[in-house]
This record gives structure tokens, sequence and C-alpha cells, in this order.
């Protein structure tokens, strides 16, 4: 089933509004097997408006979805172009005025003239019901192609496609699409890549290669479940060492739902990150279960008094070195009695940097009730990127010891 | 100055991911008075690249800007679309080549062949550095229209865009557009928007107002310059206690340049936020010279060991409350040497609420060299915004403690 999108208004394309619609709408048909084709988001009149339904048209989707500009004030448009697009008269709706009026009165608003527009209907086409706003939406055919119009709000338009299209698009699916997104840290989109076009066995997969900041997702869709599992069985034998989760989760809910089954607890030490290890934690609920708290330790002075870190060591190694972030890790394990203490000591930029230990060198360290490790890393010199880099290394230092158990 | 943006994934389209690149471009090239004529997003083929290349230069914009494909696995195919589109060759770059190994091999990873790609380059088009990934943007020039091609990571993007393109842009401008947004927090969008209503000696300012997590943005535009200051001054004579900054400036920003100047220091006792606001104040450069450091005291265990709050009185006033607040400010303000103390202790959710003590209430101390005040919040139930808030409200009993000295 092939969608197209089509988003107006002026407010979308200033980028005062982040267009979380496509993205939503786009989520919600790509799970029921749709492909969405393409979004488009044009300006409030009607050469741009009219140019972006031909090129989605063009297309010949089978579901064209419009958002946006079927409210009440003079920027809104939308009705009246399509109304002349698809050539058809409009008719006034008085009944739905009626409604409309007693809407309003009941909420304590004065309705205004202008609210008239939402009263006119297509002669030829059809309406949708708004169980939230003012504003209906209207269905119209073209060739193939079926073409809603929604309101921009997101609750009205969540509501409509929620109750008035899904259910219609998914009647007319024949083949649903499956899709697995499995996720990995530490090792490179290009020797991801190299490594499953190895595997030939099955081409009808189609997969996406997306990386982040937090390492790189394998994204595989297929009308065949078991075509799926099969290629995900190769890259879990094959990549298995580097894969942290599957779908939209996140590496921290993984550590903690883990350490919580396991009866771990955890404190963290960090000194270049500032918080973020702590902060990520802290967003998987009942953490507290599992964390305990940490320190966060941004000068020499808070190392050695808050955390008793050696002052001669540091004198000697470095604030940022493989031993102190050993001795933050140990501390920090036994200042807070936990089983895991994590440490982070590193030069996170952009300034601060030497020739010996350039920005972005990182020494992350793991206390656990058997021994202390301790990596070392160089994220480069883009302090934010820096440190989401480190927590994610960090959190995967302890991922791989609660998992290899 | 015409704009148009082009987004190649099929992430974005699966709604994966969110576009927040075409925003991002969108509203940085707005604040300097481009107008942007439509966004696009296309599948990774050919045909959809490029009947959107099509689809964007038939309406002769002065720029186009493509994000995304530029990746070296085989669903990164702009770079190949783009050469056959504006009919170039494509030349391998050796020493480029030579350049991306020693980078790999600097950070520890192993390059793949499948890097080769992002070494070619088109013999008659330039090149856009890339600081900090390995894809590096193109140019090409058709008829009115200079087209730039970005990796789609957004760091690398906006990296490049700041750099590169706006630079350029900004250059061609006749008759700029310019803005203030001014920066609120602790008032309401609506009563803004009543203060604002009131002054009605010019009509040519566009204000548009912005309520987010962090407060609510005023933002002002332009061709006179003179009559956007002629509001901001009357907002700032009557809402000034609510602004905290400019632009895009964020809080922490403000609080750590203001409190360098007056050679502040600054220490963190946090609990429900769990690092969240360490971890902004870190992602100020320079912050060292008046952040400390802090403890995460996520259990009454840590905050009795480690912070020294007396178990007595979290067993009579419970960990959430003012007392404590006050206790964990002084403490980490005495224990980090420190001329602030801030702390933090709340119920974040979406459990642990009780009748007396519901999910969201929030008690914030601040201890200075004057005296320790404490403040009382209910940010809901939602975890994470919970979170953000707590952190920006926070900040900003420093930043009025700060201010009004």
């Amino acid at each position: 089933m092939k969608i197209s999108l089509l988003s107006i208004g002026n407010e979308l394309l200033s980028g005062k509004t982040l267009n979380t619609n496509s993205r939503w709408i786009s989520k919600k048909l790509s799970s029921i097997g749709c492909v969405i084709q393409n979004h488009i988001t044009v300006q409030d009149n009607k050469d741009s408006i009219v140019s972006g339904l031909s090129f989605c048209l063009n297309k010949d989707p089978d579901f064209l979805i419009l958002t946006g500009g079927l409210g009440p004030t003079d920027d809104d448009i939308t009705r009246e172009v399509l109304f002349d697009y698809f050539q058809t008269e409009s008719i006034f709706d008085d009944e739905y005025w009626l409604l409309l009026k007693e809407k309003y009165r009941r909420a304590g608003l004065k309705i205004s003239k202008s609210n008239k527009n939402q009263a006119l209907i297509p002669k030829v086409g059809e309406i949708l019901p708004n169980s939230i706003g003012s504003a209906r939406g209207l269905k119209f055919i073209k060739n193939n192609t079926t073409v809603f119009a929604l309101p921009g709000v997101p609750a009205e338009m969540k509501n409509m496609v929620s109750r008035s299209i899904v259910p219609q698009i998914s009647k007319d699916i024949e083949k649903p699409i499956f899709s697995r997104n499995i996720r990995t840290i530490g090792i490179t989109e290009s020797h991801i890549f190299d490594t499953v076009k190895n595997f030939t066995n099955t081409n009808s997969n189609l997969i996406g290669y997306y990386p982040s900041i937090y390492g790189v997702d394998i994204y595989i869709s297929n009308d065949d479940r078991k075509e799926i599992n099969i290629l995900a069985d190769y890259i879990y034998k094959n990549l298995g060492d580097y894969i942290y989760s599957e779908d939209e989760t996140d590496m921290e809910e993984i550590i903690i739902n883990k350490a919580i089954e396991q009866k771990k607890t955890l404190s963290i030490a960090e000194s270049c990150t500032g918080g973020l290890i702590g902060d990520r934690i802290t967003n998987v609920s009942q953490c507290s279960k599992a964390f305990k708290g940490g320190v966060v330790v941004y000068s020499n002075f808070s190392k050695i008094n808050i955390l008793g870190v050696d002052s001669n060591r540091i004198a000697k190694f470095g604030a940022v070195s493989k031993e102190i972030a050993i001795q933050m890790a140990e501390n920090v394990k036994i200042k807070f009695d936990t089983s895991y203490g994590l440490s982070v000591t590193g030069i996170a930029g952009p300034t601060g940097g030497t020739k010996e230990k350039p920005v972005g060198l990182v020494y992350i360290g793991l206390a656990s009730t058997k021994n202390t490790i301790v990596e070392k890393y160089n994220f480069g010199n883009y302090r934010e990127s820096n440190k989401i880099k480190t927590s994610q290394a960090a959190l995967n230092m302890i991922r791989k010891d609660l998992f290899n158990e």
C-alpha cells in the first residue's frame, strides 16, 4: 500500500514548528505494512498546494494524506483549494453550523463568522468526523488515489487517522510488512555492511543501516517474517558481541532491567560526562532498584576530597589516566556499597587538550565484584557528542559484564 | 533568498527517524531572512531522488540543500545520483583516502573498503569540508540554483551549514530580516500574549510565541531593526523578571558565564534529576571555571553516607521535603567548598507518589554565602519532562541570585 503525505503550513517551513505529524502518520502506517513514498511540506498558498498535490498524485499512491490549513482564519485555504482542484462545488452544511455554534456556546466561547468556512462541504466527496475540534476532514477520489485532508492540530489529526483512516487502509492491505530493528554499538556502519553483504541466502529482505551517535541500527523488513529471522540469526551469530538491543529499546533500559533481574546495584563517578550517565539511567522507570547514585567530580579537589582519589597519583599520572579511572571506579563502588562502580574521566573539549592527551581522550573504568577493567577511547573534539559517545561506551561496558555472566 | 530542502532516507519516511534536520536548517536560514519554499523527503532510490530534485529545481530556488545518503553503504546513493544528474564524472581523491584511513586508525577503528565511496569527488563541482565525520559535502550549480548536498547526521550537517553555507547565503541577501528571540520562564504564553497585545505603537513586527518545556520564547522579526528594539524594550519593561536570555542561548550558558564573571563557584546535589543538571552545565565550554561537581544521591543511604544528610531528619520529614532540600544544598556547598550549593529532591514518577507527596512534587534548594532558600513545585507525572522542568527551575534560581546582585 503506497502512501504519500502532504503538509501545508508556513510555520513548518520557517522552522517554528517541528513537523511531528508526518512522522507520526508514517510510523503508524508503516507498522501496518504501508510504504510511505514521500513527505512534502508546502506554503499556505494556492500554487504551492496545487504543485504539492500534483507531485504526490503523479506517483500514483493508493492514499494521499494532507494535513493543515482547515482552520477558520484567512491563511487556512486548503478547503477552498481542494474544492477547486477536484472540481467540486461547495454546499453550506446548515446542520453542522448549528452544531458548531452550540459547541462553542457550551465551551463559553464566541463563534466567529470565519468559522462558517468550516461548515462548507464538497458536493462530490465525503466528510470525516472530528470528535475533538471544529475542522472536519475531507475525502476525495482521484484516479487510483484516495485523498484525505485533515486538520494539522496533532491531537485532532491523530484521532482522525486512528478512527477513520487506519481502519480503511488496513482493510485494503493484502500483504502486511514485518520488521526487526537490531541495535549495535562499537562497530562501524561499513563493517556491518561488509558482514551482512556476505549473507546471500536471501535477497528479499529490505535492509537499512541507520548510524547515530548511539551506534548503528540495522532495520530489516519483509512481508515474510521467516526471512527476517533467518537474516537476524546470521547477524546475531556474526555480530552478536556488538548487539545491545532490538526495536527502540535504549541501552540504559537494557542495563537497568538486567541489573534488577540479577539483583545487582550500580554507582557512577563521572568527570567529563558531568552527570549525563546518571541522567540517562534515571530516565528509566524503577531505576532506583539498581541505581544508587554517584558523584560528579569535575575538579581535582573533588576527586580527592569527595571520592578519595590519591592526590599523588593525580600528580603522577594526571586526572585523565587509566590509573585514576581505576581508582574512581573502585572508590565509588565502595562509597555507595554497590555491585558495580563505573567511572569516566576525559577531556570533553573543545579546549584543555595537550599533545599527549588530546581533546576527546577518555578512560572508562568498571569495578565489579571480580575485577576492575579500563577502556580507552578518543571521541573527537566536539563537546556534546563526545559526552554522549562516552556515556554510551560506558553503559556498554556494564552491559557486557551483565550479559556475559 | 528562496530556499528548497530535500531530505533523502527511508528511515525518515518510515517514521523511524524524526526529521529534525529540515526544521533546524529552516530555523537557521529563516532567521537571516530566507524564505523556505518547501521541504521534501524522498526514498533512497534513484528515481525518487531525481523526481525530488526536479520538483525543487522547478521552483527555481536560490539554494537547494539536500541531506542524507552520503554514507558508505549501498543504500547511500546520493553521491552517485548527483554525479549522474549533474552529468559529471567522479575522481578518486587519494589524498582524502589517506586522511580518512589515518582518522580511522587514530580512533582505533578498521576502515572498510566501502568507505572508498566517500573519497569520490565530482570533476565539475566542489567539496565541502566535514570536520566531524567522514562524509564530505558536495556543491553544484544548476541554472540559478546553488545545490548543496550534506550528510544527514545532525551534528555533521549543522556544523557544515553553519561553517560553509550560512556565510555564503548571508553574503547574497539584499534585504535582510532582523530578529530577536526573547526567552522567558515562569510565565504562560497567554499571559505574555495579553501583555504584548497592549503594545500597539507598531504593527510592522511579526511576533511569534513558542512555548516549550524550557519556557516560552517570543520571536520578533522585521526588516526594520528599530521597530524590533522598541517592542523588545517594552517587553523587558513589563516582563523583565521572566526573561532569562535572548536568541538561542540556554539557561546553563547564561549562568556559567555570569558565575565566571563574578568568580562564583557552584556544586549540585541531585536526587530525582539524576545528573541532568550537571549534564546541562557541563555542555557549556569553560564550565570547569565555575562548576566544581556534585553528587547524585538517589537513595537514602547515599544521602546520609555521601552527603551527610541527617537520617533522623529523613525519618521525620521524608527525603522529599523542604528540610532535606535545605540540608542537601548546604552540605554540598560545604563539601565542594563552593559559593553556591544547589539541591533537588523530588518524585520523578511515574510511581512512588503518595496522597500527601504526589508524583511530580519537587523541592529545590539553593545555599549561597548569604542564606539558603527553597522553592516547591509540581511538574506532573511524566518522568522525563518532570526532570527537564525541574532542571530549568533549579538553574533559574541560581540565575536570579546571580543577576540580582
